[in-house]
């Protein structure tokens, strides 16, 4: 017997890396993919390198019967997704990967996303799904919302720090390096090979990008307090993986043993000897993340080093980790695939 | 029950390669790791994108209990596999990755590969491991040759055309755009970063690249009689791929269907509708193969592409695909793993 | 004195290496940018790399006072431009860089185009803009086409050697290696990073490529016969450069003498040493070309590879070039600027 | 007349963007190249994209007759540099690329260099080769000191905010993303091509980076007091450029005011309008800089990027710039040349 899967938005990135992992997953079973525009287009179409698989051809959403669904991942745009999910069947299990249901706060909502959320009595359901940290109440759950990808890395490196209590909370900066395949495959010009080969350069600088919702919003209830952190993301010539310094003020051994201690069962998340640090390439096409500690030469200062692969472990190997949780299954099933290295 | 395997030469690329595909391969299990210089070194220390996996350390060839082994993959350098290869136990089963027996004939050895080979009397016995052409011997073999990775595009595109006699066997020219991870790990000043960004360029132009040896020793044995191709392999700045472009003379409705028609049943081989060219990182991190055929503007010119990743369809793909067969295992166990897009 | 410059069609990659190059150039002035969307916008805004200098905003080309120009390069897009040049004030000398003006027959136009030729009278008046080639008609012409960036690579290779007799016409095989940018700065899915990255695939395979108008046109011409060559290009993870293999069947140390000779005298194209090959980075950024001969190990049979930058020698350099001699000036004013390497 | 330029260790890169650079230069001729390992060589076998120049071949250093040099540029290795150099002739003027005349007190170069200095003597005399800060001293100096790549990066974005008393000096955070060349043409493995592709990592992490030597002095200086700042350098796969991220706590406005008072009349220092960021491939190929200030959320906290060529801007083109100056010549001859884009 396996669990019968929809995706909802398959012709992105994140809709295709699902298809990629599920493909192995021995659980789960694709039984609908719906894409809008490519309604009626096979998946090897839109993604030929997933040619030799039998997979169901796109379709509308409308077109598919949700009774035969087990869960249903949603890699819709922002907005389309709470449009569509406030419509499906309230029996349907959900994982969420867009942004609609990471805020509990719709005012906060509004401010970051620009307009007012339309399905407020189920944003209140729904859970916040960072894996490691909200596990009992994925377990449970109807409605997962999956978290930004950069803002997954960026607290699986500071929610131990800010738990155990082992820094300056007023003096946190997070300076990422992101990879191209986080913006998706839209058309803009400053994704193009040209534009970006040889190139970097930050966005959203300043306190601008979106995924600051999300650490205001969890680091404050962590903290207790009003959190608020420096965040500014920087684009590289990269197609996969966030790597995010943080830098910090604590001890660089009560940092290190604060993440050790967090993670010390965790099947994905690996901090690695103290005073060592993690490279992107190490965790591309896997759900791992790595964590390193730097004690700086300025005593009380310390560099904390986290990556993972944004389109696994930060939206779609997250979004099968909750999943499997939601059906009662190992959370690591399907999900141990080795990083692709070199 | 599972297989114990033993890598000898983990310490490169394709010994890497092996483990991630081994990683989830459910009836292997890694007993043993050599790498000689690096022997002592635990094998997360060679590649930490394998931190998280309990492997054995690396060691010297001498300090593996072979009685304890079902099969060793032998990823050496040329010319130390033969010499390891031949103090082996007679009994266990070995999968060469290297040059090493590749070629029946000694004196084609000596005359590519620079010096007489040490160990004639297995080379005798080795079977040639391009699995889809060998099947049956590869069951039965204890020694086989994995096969060059451009030796292997390039038949997996001619094979069948020489075979149904659909081309001329004299106007045959093979150009491979070929990805940097085929050189290995090694130290050489055209493989870093720095030079090969931006750039391309042809090595071993016109006749001098070792693998033309195996594709006169098949083509030959296929035809019944001496075929020479021209073959040039041009570095790009790309880390797992080849895509090979043949330019053959022979109707393209032929062509397709030769190929069509030999790789029907074929699991990892796929021949695209007529027309249509395929993309190389389409097959990246797999070990399918993807083949097009276009027919030119030149009446009876036909224009045959074929792509693989070097690493896994090339080599250690291949090599796991074989050693299912001397196994009896299914052919494709652990080898389904979807190519990683973007 | 200088001669004041007009670039119409400004915004794209050549416009931008048009102002790149006439930024050094001793005695041109850029005096007006055109650029129809984008009129008003300052270049800088565009481009912010010539932040820098002090230039013209972008404005519409009606509003430019052709009166005070003395040459204007036309970089738009191809049916654009013949609509544009045929307005011009008749003794403006323009420099094309469209597929506009580079087929003498109006058919060979319509067949490769798509639709009739809008502008018949100048086309029969434009030269050919291969410099090396055309110099004596360049120097006196009012309207100067620019070849294509393929055509123009391939063109270096092989017209030495149809014009000595050297080779077999009817065996003429053309691969190239393109990178990026000669698509231009346009938004296709298939020019973005993340699906660029470690990729490579033919396109306008077996005869569909435009420029092969070109080549028909110009080989024929030599050889005073059909000559028909085939021709496929391949696009692989790069931005500046076109490397092109031509697999030709003739003795090489004739083909090599041939292209020595022709090339003796010249000050951009720069014959390599019997059988050593270029390599596509040595000549980034520059308007120089490389060309390497290669003897194959099946007699008679010979591989001549060139190199160029497609957006310096293979259109924006080619055009100052052309403008130099149009103007009266040293061919290789401001042009001699060394290739960016690393 | 022009002058007579040798150029000591020119088979590197920063050697072979000297040679790039002043072959466009209106009065440098280079009259001595050394390679003391391809002593004899010609610089085109090592440099193929050189191959149109004629220059001298590669020559030992004590083969070089100083008494017809004007000025020699010395890229050699640190600690080889300090050898030479105290064995030119008193006369000759030198701008040094290597780290060995950056530092003012030899303790200092001992502590981040691991041994004694050799020539504290002329270590005394060296000026300091930031050219926008160091102007005069340089004018009348016999041997200037190329400043680290990451250390020019680096002090212009924050020299003038220490200046100017605007930030605290406590609380610099510099986190810099560089490209592989400033790593030079040296064989290691974390610079081959399949390594860095899609990877990202710091390194010299928490204040072990040499070029923090360069900074402790220059801030110390300008401050009156010890500065103390946090440096974590991150290699990208880029093959140019340094961006570089400081983040400070200080007024936005004026922070943005205290940069673009003191940049006002610099031709190769760009700021941007207050609230923009700079890419680092706008100024590739370049001697330019461009600094962006964007205020962050937080009240009282600000960043400031900047970025150079680390070959140009950060090496060569600021060698050049300073040979300018010691020899009487306008500060931008020869270095005007424009980024190259894309």
């Amino acid at each position: 017997m396996t669990y019968k899967i929809a995706i909802l938005g398959a012709s992105g990135y994140t809709g295709a890396e699902l298809v990629r992992l599920i493909a192995t997953h021995p659980m789960m079973e694709i039984v609908a993919l719906s894409g809008d525009r490519k309604a009626g287009m096979e998946m090897a179409e839109v993604y030929p390198h997933l040619r030799h698989m039998d997979l169901p051809a796109l379709c509308k959403i409308e077109d598919i019967d949700f009774a035969t669904v087990d869960l249903a991942f949603c890699a819709l745009p922002h907005a389309t997704s709470q449009a569509v999910i406030k419509e499906l069947p309230p029996t349907t299990k959900v994982v969420d990967l867009s942004a609609d249901f990471r805020l509990r706060d719709p005012g906060e909502y509004e401010k970051w996303y620009g307009k007012p959320h339309s399905a407020v009595e189920i944003q209140k359901e729904a859970v916040y799904g960072l894996t490691e940290f909200y596990r009992d109440e994925i377990k449970s759950a109807r409605l997962v919302a999956g978290t930004g990808c950069n803002a997954a890395t960026g607290q699986f490196i500071l929610r131990p720090l800010i738990a155990a209590g082992v820094i300056d909370l007023d003096q946190i900066i997070l300076d990422l390096k992101v990879a191209v395949s986080g913006a998706g495959r839209s058309l803009k010009e400053h994704l193009l090979y040209g534009e970006l080969e040889d190139n970097a350069f930050g966005y959203s600088i300043g306190g601008k990008h979106r995924h600051l919702g999300e650490f205001d919003q969890e680091f404050s209830k962590i903290a207790g307090r009003d959190v608020r952190i420096q965040f500014t993301p920087n684009l590289i010539p990269a197609t996969r993986g966030i790597l995010a310094t943080a830098y910090v003020q604590g001890e660089a051994s009560a940092v290190h043993y604060a993440l050790a201690d967090a993670y010390m069962n965790e099947p994905f998340i690996h901090v690695l000897p103290f005073g060592q640090a993690p490279a992107m390439k190490h965790v591309r096409g896997s759900n791992f993340c790595h964590i390193g500690v730097v004690e700086d030469r300025i005593p009380g200062r310390t560099i904390v080093i986290g990556t993972i692969d944004n389109l696994t472990k930060g939206s779609s190997g997250q979004a099968i980790q909750n999943a499997n949780l939601m059906l009662g299954l190992d959370e690591t099933m399907g999900l141990m695939n080795v990083p692709m290295y070199p």
